[in-house]
């Protein structure tokens, strides 16, 4: 089966989350990266393109001139992956969609709701796929436990405990990573909130399919001088009943990347920890409490769908990252005809307008004294 | 040593708390059950008192009988012991602190906060000694964290998680724990909220040693037809600008008796979890996580106070109410002239008091739709 | 119901098995300590016997005195406890044995077999109660897996895994407790492997119930200058063709008192450690591993018998070895005519000659190259 | 930089280590697969070199042919991984070393110890480039460890714990993974010994640097009619006086792939295990015990050289496989010029020699009744 060609925008030398996509493209055979724009220093964007192996004659400028050449060429690419900070986000994510290309965009969506909206607007308006890599989703026990849900095997969720708890911006940090991610004018409004608090979020949806009517946040900027939150305390209400906990923190110390999910239902509950993640517990009422491994007896058909090894051999990050471009490759098949395969739950459009409006509830909840704010 | 003498109201056959108690005042071996009014059915209360080795003519119709005549014998009870459900503390709290005996009573304080302010004022009335058995003060390493915050590990605390989840009335449950419990006459006003939230609160503030200034709170009753919470949600903001959450909940489903502690200061993080008591973590930020045990390297002086048994001899949820009757037995003993041993930290009155302006302000809370209450 | 009147020979002042064993002969309130010959040196044995409340006349100067005067009083001692250093067991046991006194006897049962088979010997011609302190068969999660495997859960035994392993001893070490345990006069020619050894041996006995048929064993003093080993390493071939392993280490750098057992047969599998001892794993071959916790869901008649709190309610190293005194009240009770209460397991005089057997086989096969040496 | 060209024998349709082989291949980027002879099935060997995208022409119906043709061609393949059942390393992997061919060959080295020499001796006479796919020594916290104990952090080493035990061999078992690894012709005399047990060993060594002198060995085939060890006893003792036990087992039920690993030194001890690889223990004597993560504080050098994600972000099995893939294309590369990157320390011919060696020493001591067995 001949592989897809992807493009980038972002990601060049020193980027960490650029890395991550080409690592999780290649992993399952499908992608291969024959074009970017991966800085917008020049030197910079050449230097990268040459280490990856894409062709200097594929090596754009800007991510303009990627759209239109890459879409002039027959053998152009099949996606695009946008790897820039938020605030670069909308720019080629239209670019693309409105190029016919598909998108594959790291999260949050965008740094403005406005910004949001419009990449949401051409989205639907070209009818281009747009896949957000929500990837803590790909991890086969998410899968699992949202297929269990489903299923009933929880019964009626009553409580839904989730939280990302981090510290490595625990004092006043420079760097690449660090220097956007507390800059509002490139992060957005939302620090920590909208950095690992919008992963949290789209967990508890994606697993429990709740969705949540109103939220009270209490953001704080911990450190001195940040200008953006660096721990989010917020508590939830789903419609139908349910209620939540959501703490997201990169002041936490003693954590280092500690998404952690716990869902209780009217007949069993479960909890998961990305830090172990072939690992989650499952309790039906009043019996012993489960250990369910990834692809270990007791796994279910869509625990099974995304793993590559046996129960035993772990499977991690990137494992989880490569799930999504395997479905975001399954999409795009598809897009040319081929069948799409069960099972493919990709975050999409939707997701991202989800995460933006959850951000911007947090911040107007906060800026109220957490009053109850209106997803 | 001369061994004390101890009384105890409630406890009677059937009964879970009393017989914890009566262990725990066992264990160090400073205290004797003497006297008892074990029941309100004089049946069984006549029948556990021969079972625990109690005279028959030390073992009272009524807990007013046992003051009065306990306080008029010449070898009479150093200290009585109250473990009647919450709203059967009053009264022989106040009969008892009335009659010059040392009072060491159940949590929380009261079922009402008419009636916790009554014994309060009694106890300052009389200066009679008054102990709370927020047992979970005693594990030694609880008592190590908090000297750990105390002489400055973690630097300025910034973020307090505290829980206490279990799931036994997940359904709708019968028989002598649950009936009481689920009664708003019996248990006050609140239900999870009391029982075990005071717990986690009492916990949260006794290692921090930070006020709470305000708290939302949301409250649930998810069993159909309870007639107090379940579960609880509670933002709470702190004096000086710390901030945490607190989780309380008997429907999480998977849970036996998760209390667990976690707080993060500007220095160091720590984490404790009481169903492992042993076991302590702690994070310096920039340094690896350390594994602190129960007297084992790296413990502290008031770690090691209340110990019992080398590192790797687990110590457990007895031990740790033994603590609380072994300091009582040193605050009895000081009332009587000895010095006082270093370390006592045994929870007060105020510490009762405190814990139902909790409950109150959790209650007003919710009711208030999660609108920030003083405390 | 009256107390049972407890001796102890051994036990003074800086003691660690001796104070052990008085709160477990506390917990469960069957036992107060009356007498007591409490240190070879007579002012320690006075100030102890004070500060524990014992009445100076019945504070002994030597086990001989204590046996003779406690032997002739009415109010005389139901048992005597023997705490003192492994040399010195023999001589109080046969004493107390032949006054008709019952003894509850610290492990191992001897420093040598000659003076084992002595008090086997007396124990059988007097037909007075002997019990063995191996504390660890006190756990109830102990005795629930020795149920579920007595019932069958497990299948057939194949293979079992059993370790005990601490670092106190992994430098040259003095003081109390180290002194006499690294001396072959005190100790018996075996060191770790008498002192923690016998443990794991007779835990995977207790458990399995299997009968070991030959040992290799290769043993180590690899601290210098020591006298004894301090580092086991067994194979174990039992009666019916399971097989073992068997570490114990006392300078295994990073464990406290790591004593773990795993067991395999042909149905299911199940794992436990000391440390900590409410959780215990099994697995039903082709199922998910459940978390089996004391006195939580899953748990068995033997499991249930032992407990004192509910689930959640963490027991510990006191609690399991008090399980151990209160079946030694037990048997006290039903020597005078009590019926005996379902589930008492506690080890005894057998149990002790086959650890002395043990102890004997292991240095026997160590010396001859680790040749398989028959029990 | 250009892709090295990568040929595969065997790990067509159906087969599990092929498909780890690809994937380990792809994620560092560093190779194409182009070449197979999938399998000894033609039509699967068509089928699956479709599936994989090798065009038709480079695949092979015998590995003999596909020596010969790559090696003609001038876009040869720059490496050939041998992932055949072990009978089948022999063949190919001599083949391709006498056409000059790097191969990456899974282990053990073979099924008979005549094979292996032969193997070594066309990697000694040609000079070909040889790697063996211990993936486990990929791992970065074993890199780490291995540093750790070569600057000294551990003192020196006494006691060395290796385990490796699943139980997916619990039953007897059919099915393509099950029928060769328990066929003495496939597999060679070593059943589980050979299988996982060499994992084991190699893991040991490679982390200590310990030479292993003599061993004992235990086996048993616990399933009736198995015709290979299913279970491993071993005690190691090592040059200079360190001592070890080694267990490997099929049939421990309740383990899916628990490779786990402990050491202990003269100042400190290392543990960890292979099912949370992300995590290792370190406790320097008298010191609390730390948690080191992959890439976390406290990451040696030689652990975060092979890390591609943050503390937190969990890597795997795949990663650590991949590692060795990344080592073998820095070897290949550094045989044409390029200059070799720090730290690369794959497995070779001679540690698959040592495996071979192991696995006899352990079958005929066990044959000879654990007699001890110089390697």
């Amino acid at each position: 089966m001949a592989k897809l060609k992807l493009g980038m925008v972002g990601g060049g030398q020193g980027a960490f989350i650029g890395a991550v996509h080409r690592i999780a493209s290649r992993i399952d055979g499908q992608w291969e990266l024959v074009a970017g724009a991966l800085s917008s220093d020049p030197a910079r964007a050449a230097a990268s393109a040459e280490e990856l192996g894409i062709e200097a004659s594929r090596s754009y400028a800007s991510y303009e001139d990627m759209a239109k050449a890459e879409a002039a060429r027959d053998d152009g690419i099949d996606a695009v992956a946008i790897v820039t900070p938020n605030h670069v986000h909308a720019g080629p994510a239209i670019a693309f969609l409105k190029a016919g290309i598909p998108v594959i965009c790291d999260k949050p969506l965008s740094s403005t709701m406005e910004d949001a909206e419009a990449i949401a607007q051409a989205a639907k308006d070209t009818g281009t796929l747009f896949v957000l890599t929500h990837n803590y989703t790909g991890y086969p026990l998410i899968r699992q436990a949202r297929e269990m849900i489903e299923r009933g095997d929880l019964g009626e969720i009553r409580v839904v405990n989730v939280e990302y708890v981090q510290d490595w911006l625990a004092e006043e940090t420079t760097g690449k990573q660090a220097d956007w991610r507390t800059d509002p004018a490139r992060s957005g409004a939302g620090g920590c909130v909208g950095d690992i608090g919008t992963h949290a979020f789209n967990l508890a949806s994606y697993v429990t399919g709740l969705e949540t009517e109103s939220l009270a946040a209490d953001l704080d900027a911990f450190v001195p001088g940040r200008r953006v939150d660096d721990n989010v305390h917020v508590m939830l209400r789903f419609k139908g009943g349910a209620k939540g906990m959501l703490w997201a923190s990169q002041v936490a110390v003693g954590n280092e990347n500690g998404l952690r999910l716990r869902i209780a239902g009217t007949k069993g509950g479960i909890e998961w920890a990305q830090e172990n993640p072939n690992v989650m517990t499952f309790t039906r009422f009043g019996e012993p409490k489960q250990i369910l491994t990834r692809a270990g007896a007791g796994a279910s058909p869509a625990g099974l769908r995304g793993t590559r090894t046996p129960g035993g051999h772990p499977e991690g990050y990137l494992e989880g990252f490569a799930t999504i471009y395997a479905e975001a490759a399954a999409l795009v098949r598809h897009a040319k005809g081929a069948p799409l395969p069960e099972g493919v739950h990709t975050p999409d459009i939707e997701d991202g307008l989800l995460g933006m409006r959850f951000i911007s509830a947090c911040i107007a909840s906060s800026r109220n004294n957490a009053a109850w704010t209106m997803l």
